[in-house]
């Protein structure tokens, strides 16, 4: 059972992030992403992708961080270019713990080093967490994700040329 | 020498998400980034990255991508939803030749398609184009951008808890 945690989300300036954000946890195995802000459109965004393409993602806006932090039962990993790299941290994590991993929007408040069990750096150069989102779920999922099948009404089918998709009725 | 070319920036809506796109192109190995609208405010933000963080990384802005695609020598590799398996196109990479990185915003043109030596998904649900770069990379480069040393004026150092970060007086 995998959880993203978004924390900073401002409607405005981090639609198209967040969305990038929630599409990855999708799409890289986790089961659900829950974000502060309350955004109504954003949930909106999500499910219709979940209702075409498949699978079981869940969406939650409007969450109050620091109980869900506080209540967690199970392990917390934040991704921050401060943490310690990623190979020597992946190895350290509970995989029978449910996880859930923080991914903040440009400055994250203090106590969350504090709360996480492992602060994890996906490279320890400025980019994106969108990107660190990608590399974390693809080490922690040992690529599996990769081959994850979703069923659903519409299904791309992989080719060198062209655009190849199969839409199912149901 | 790897290079990313972005098609389809529009300054307003995109600027986060291609800022995030360059900076990805950076951490994780490629040597200059192409975007075919002109954007002074984008070139300055990842100059001013450049900097502080080190590397020898290239931006221009304003290119015309069709010339560019048409001139290239090398390969062409276009990520796409829509492409052949990650796994199975990696391989098929020619590793001596200069490659070049086709990242769209939303729809591509058909053309992108042709001209493309290889059309490569990675996964084929709808994610993002910073994680797909992201991802791209990493394979590509066997991982090794994760040790890439920028010997820039602000280092970080990983760790698991707090922020270590050294500034070299140059």
């Amino acid at each position: 059972m995998i959880t993203v945690l978004r924390i900073g989300h401002r409607i405005h300036r981090d639609k198209r992030i967040t969305t990038h954000v929630a599409l990855v946890a999708r799409a890289f195995g986790a089961d659900q992403i829950l974000i502060d802000t309350l955004d109504k459109k954003l949930e909106e965004s999500i499910i219709r992708t979940c209702k075409y393409f498949g699978g079981n993602f869940k969406i939650k806006t409007g969450i109050n961080p620091k109980k869900t932090l506080k209540e967690w039962k199970g392990k917390i990993a934040h991704l921050t270019m401060y943490g310690e790299k990623l190979e020597k941290s992946i190895k350290k994590i509970d995989e029978k713990s449910k996880l859930l991993i923080v991914i903040g929007a440009e400055k994250v408040p203090a106590y969350i080093y504090d709360i996480a069990d492992y602060n994890v750096s996906i490279g320890n150069q400025p980019h994106s967490e969108v990107a660190a989102l990608a590399i974390f779920l693809d080490r922690y999922t040992d690529a599996k994700w990769l081959n994850k099948k979703f069923n659903g009404k519409i299904q791309i089918q992989p080719s060198n040329k062209g655009k190849n998709v199969l839409t199912i009725e149901k």
